[in-house]
């Protein structure tokens, strides 16, 4: 009988209602509850992930670990490996997700050779198999972490050493094989360590073309290997690197298009990777899916008055329903879902404080989802839009769009038609009305 | 006879040597004095920007103009256009800058029509002609001004109503025009108001189709008139705009490969919005580079301590030394320079410190210039990164670049040649040389 | 019969409840309704700023003003002072605020001579004062612009020109003269180029002296008039100039300890100020708050994308609950009140979104009062940091903070008991009751 | 005999001279050169920080140690700390710096209780002063790490639980003991802790007055116990907290006015927390320096495109050339000196990395108090300054500063004297001369 690892949560969350004063029940996230022909877990596919959930440990730039995780007592790196995935599927089970996220290392520890970590990895994922299947919760994404070993401080495929990248090269392909008999929907990158401390030491130009090789290959290797699902790039712009050559959307983009893997690959946009770019979430999100790129989320988020990436959980109810007014336009995400790339602050040290987390969480783009749908079915904001730019569906705007006219031509139309009228964009006023639906006493 | 402009200044400003005393000296620049078998004046094209120079008030958010130039005193607009073409060419000659840049509406008032403006700015063009044949003075680039006009609040390629769409077109036919007539090298697109304040009335994915519609009717114009130069992109990342869409160089390679423009157009970047990016200007240029695509320089330098975009002139002789640097490596600028987009700060009310700021930037490139030629010709820096990387020019290295290898053979690689060596960056030595170049008492 | 300058609202904006689908109606501010023994209109001492609302042109630094407002057309600058002044209580009288404010400038134009500004200004201030009288609306504060006229480029008390300084003296006494007339609450600095643009030519220790000889004559004349209100100083950090020497609150507090100027100021903090300050608007406040000296607030919000004040209106319910908060637990401010220092985006051309934009800001301080009315009074928050913090209140912990323990002693002490317990700060679970606050549907 | 753990380098690094092509010799420190009457070392009371120097192991948010340090490899914590201490005088030596700096905990391990902390510190102390002796290197300052440890997760002083505070004054009385046994002139606050994660569960008002408690505290212990020299308070406004109550300068001022600190506390003013706090390195020194409390300096570098606390060595010219000027001016720094409060990059892995970014921070700081000398005595600058503000050494502007005039008094003065004269500020030009100055071929 398994080990009881979150004793201060009996059974599955409930819902409660949004008048619940219970800290430990849903207010708003019901998964079976049907919204637009779908239920709420089909549209919010929440992946816990493994990484700070599970293997955070509070260490911060000035102090080190400070949590005493209950699966974290075992005497050898693969007793607490076992142990850590046993306390895992009983937090998802009792949250109630549907998926969960893994890079290679948080699930099994890297071993003396390349061998041992293969084999280290394997018999965690056998287990995790078995949990799966024992639990319902299936693999939203699996990952491998070619950024933490020292092995890569100068990058893993940027690395000016080729046997680092076939270091890489062999970690991303066990990871592959991995998400595959985890049956993952998707495969990320998140290259923490390609990109330049600084520029005096580096050739970018040779570095993103290996990075380029890196993607091609592991693309191929995972093909052939059977996996169906989407290859995500998920850009940051800095830290732990001074540049990250996955910048943000419109540069993964870029990248993607110059090496000839857009058809393969989708974005993983994350909420805090935007602002750290001097975006907005909303920004990334909708440059990735005005390109049919955007595949997955990342959804946490930062604290603008600060310069790092914070992976706070998700709080902001305006901007999650601009995430599910994005998501709900493009028809859902194929391959990906919502993944909680979010810690619990250093000074929560206790196992109840991750659920508190997760629940605000999942509340807020519960809720979000519930404002979006009402806000796409009302054509809020939307119908404005399409309003405003009606000129460009006949006459001299159809003209410009379908590349049927010509500066003299244009020149001639303006001449002809004068001095535009000044039209308002009405900001205020559509920010009202956002604002009334974000806050609407009537969601129930 | 021309009245005198600048009587503050006799005639042209002389080389007086590193020693020279006279703030009205050049210390570094000599136009004449070869670097790399080029002259220095080949080598840094320099232009001045008419609306800075020429055009600013000193007028900022919180105040009005300020200054009182004596070729603003005509009774009428175009009194003024002529009075200031004559002071401009002036201090063109007596700074001795081989270039210049402008926008239409800097050098021609705005008419009550599109037949009047276009009559106005031809008038001047002729003018500018004349005098540039008289001094030898050319032009470097020209550009159209669609962003401050009140019609194009919302957007010029970008605006929802294609009757702005249309006069913004007649504007850039008309500019074109003017550049051709005055043999412009290049032809410049700076997008301030392309872009969006907010994105809840704005349409993204159409207002960038639109933007690249624009640019193509421009390219097939230019091209069809007999344009035979370069057309520019300058990245910016906001400002007046909340966000534009030409965000920074790989954002913009990224949309001139969506759209299939990049045959004809290359960026023009500048130091200040790479760092209102987050970017340092080595980064900018360096990307552009990288992709064959640097094609000109707005000089200038921002402080990372405000938001905004300061234009203060290039002092730095560190980053103007990787500037030049990236230049050399690529070989020259084909159609561009080296354009002052640089202003004196409201408090210079002074004509003299219009030649103080431009005096002080010429002579920083001019140094960076001879800083780079000599670390170019001592491989400093570059024969280390070149040595770094040396694994990838033979055996699996080469193989990975050149896509002869695959996951499974790299672990095997990998497998078989175990833990890579940690070997040092040596970024701390390497900045020490690049400071020993950069303050070396032996440049003479 | 006054003109009528908004026909696009008939009377006075009506309360039309949370589900009302008229912009043009709030949706919770009723300025009568009861909130813990106080109308909603004493607690929220809204007040309509002259300058952006009436005198706002829309110009930026990269185009010129584009809005034609109908009380702008007279022919002459008094006439359209006394226009305004007409439009601005009819648009305060509609709106239904209490209060307003305004700089000398905004109301009354600079004249050819010290003498005839003061008389201009006294001519506004008697028709205002009608007006006043006339429509029941009061004056929240006065204040005088120096910083916009050209003499005040390098500082007006900060200016290194003693004639400079004693122009902005006689500004400033006009306008404390006018204040006074007007029954005005307050009187405010804001320094807008009281700081620096380098410090290459500045004398920063001589400039913060100047700056609190001008404060401290400026406090003696007022006393002197009979001014019984309070005098504000208004925290920026930057922009227009490079550094502000009022930065934050922690910053002004010192100024005015230093220079003994505690009594009679108290601060004016402004969301925006803060958040380009690197601060939340809440810290700012509490900082103020916590040394009794939280006078009076400039609502808006900025954009924390870009890095100038955006000024745009107050429209998140978080952050405004957390001002009503503090507002509350203070039990409210003397003589201050809220200011919309705020403007409509530049985009928004027409009078009506004036209104819209009032509303919104309205609407959400409205919410926010009865949130944070209702958080106070179940101890939300309150209750868990006092319990969180009770080891101060008796034995060890009363100790230190009586001063009556000592390094040795607390040795000792902390010898004897021990490692201490680790206790979660619980700051996900205080998050998502903050939310369920912030986004209750039962506030009704 | 001492082992050697420094091999690559033979004996003391030599002076070479600015042509020296040797990277590990000196190309401008010469320890015993005079300038203005007093050595270079005099003059740059360099100090080596324990910490980042020999505790550094390369460890980042995303990975972890990654140095293989000769000194680290004893089989218990008290071992390494002997070696280590060896190590270090070894390192001072070869280097020639006069100075170093410590944590408590970089130079003896955390026991198992207070008691045994304590006996380990002291028994690293007396093996730290035998050193001293031995080599000459003396003690800069000495202070606690009251923030890595778990247990001031919540802050140290500013805890919620005063058993924490008791622990960190447990440390403070031993860590002043240790810089008292070992000469040290000043003892350092560094509170990285010591502020908020966020207001949500924070107390500040109280919490600022804990840590004025804990600074009253240890000031009467230290005094008590016989230290004469300054306790230094270093700002730095967020990392790891969200808020530090020391944010910078002007802050700390108010901090120690508020609580009656000033006269035994100073400033220790870092270059990279001042940019993390959106002010240059030149304005945190000169707002320290006007107050007098100019104590000592962190000498390194941040990127201002990251926003986290990169720590880099010195590098830069001109802003050394700065703080050089500002020190000169003020006669020196009584008890403090120039701490490397900087470390080599992550992939630095080399012990030779350390004397590299070492001997670039010595040279470039070396290089700038000759600067500064030489424009001190050329009154550049300063100068100009002088002249600028020469208005209020007589006349009206004598009567301004001493309080000696009125509103009323200067309007009169005012409408008397009409409009002031438009004078440039001539940053330009200043910018060029200083810039000739940093760039001078003449400085040998």
């Amino acid at each position: 009988m398994a080990r009881n690892y979150f004793p201060e949560v009996k059974g599955k969350i409930k819902y409660g209602g949004p008048d619940s004063k219970d800290p430990l029940t849903f207010k708003w996230y019901r998964a079976k509850r049907k919204v637009g022909g779908k239920t709420m877990e089909e549209h919010l596919k929440f992946a816990v992930c493994y990484w700070h959930t599970f293997k955070g440990t509070g260490a911060d730039p000035f102090g080190g670990g400070v949590y005493e995780r209950p699966w974290d007592q075992a005497d050898t790196p693969m007793g607490v490996a076992e142990d850590t995935v046993q306390a895992a599927f009983e937090f998802f089970k009792k949250l109630g997700v549907p998926y969960w996220c893994f890079h290679d290392r948080d699930i099994a520890p890297e071993g003396d050779s390349i061998r041992e970590s293969a084999k280290n990895l394997d018999a965690i994922v056998q287990i995790a198999k078995k949990k799966q299947k024992e639990t319902g919760v299936k693999l939203l994404w699996g990952t491998a972490n070619v950024f933490s070993h020292a092995r890569y401080v100068h990058g893993a495929g940027t690395n000016p050493d080729p046997l680092v990248f076939a270091h890489a090269a062999a970690q991303i392909r066990r990871a592959i094989d991995a998400t595959i008999t985890l049956g993952g929907r998707g495969y990320v990158f998140w290259g923490g360590r390609e990109g330049y401390v600084s520029l005096i030491n580096t050739n970018m130009k040779q570095e993103r073309e290996q990075l380029a090789a890196l993607l091609t290959m592991a693309r191929d290797y995972g093909r052939k290997s059977g996996f169906k699902g989407t290859f995500f790039i998920e850009p940051k712009p800095k830290e732990p690197s001074t540049h990250q050559y996955d910048f943000d959307s419109a540069t993964c983009l870029g990248f993607l298009t110059e090496f000839d893997l857009l058809d393969d690959f989708a974005l993983n946009v994350e909420a805090n990777h935007a602002t750290l770019a001097t975006h907005t979430f909303e920004h990334e999100l909708l440059t990735a899916s005005n390109a049919g790129k955007l595949g997955s989320l990342d959804i946490n988020r930062g604290d603008m008055t600060v310069g790092w990436d914070t992976d706070q959980f998700a709080m902001d109810l305006k901007e999650c329903t601009q995430a599910m007014l994005i998501i709900l336009n493009q028809r859902g995400l194929r391959h990906g879902g919502l993944n909680f790339d979010a810690k619990v602050r250093r000074s929560s040290f206790d196992t109840v404080d991750l659920f508190h987390a997760h629940i605000g969480g999942m509340d807020t783009f519960a809720r979000a989802l519930l404002i979006a749908d009402r806000m796409k079915r009302d054509g809020a904001l939307s119908d404005f839009i399409k309003d405003r730019y009606k000129g460009y569906r006949s006459g001299i705007g159809r003209k410009i769009l379908s590349g049927k006219t010509s500066l003299p031509a244009l020149e001639a139309y303006a001449t002809k038609n004068g001095e535009p009228e000044k039209i308002s964009g009405r900001q205020e006023m559509l920010e009202n009305i956002l604002n009334d639906y974000v806050h609407s006493t009537k969601i129930v």
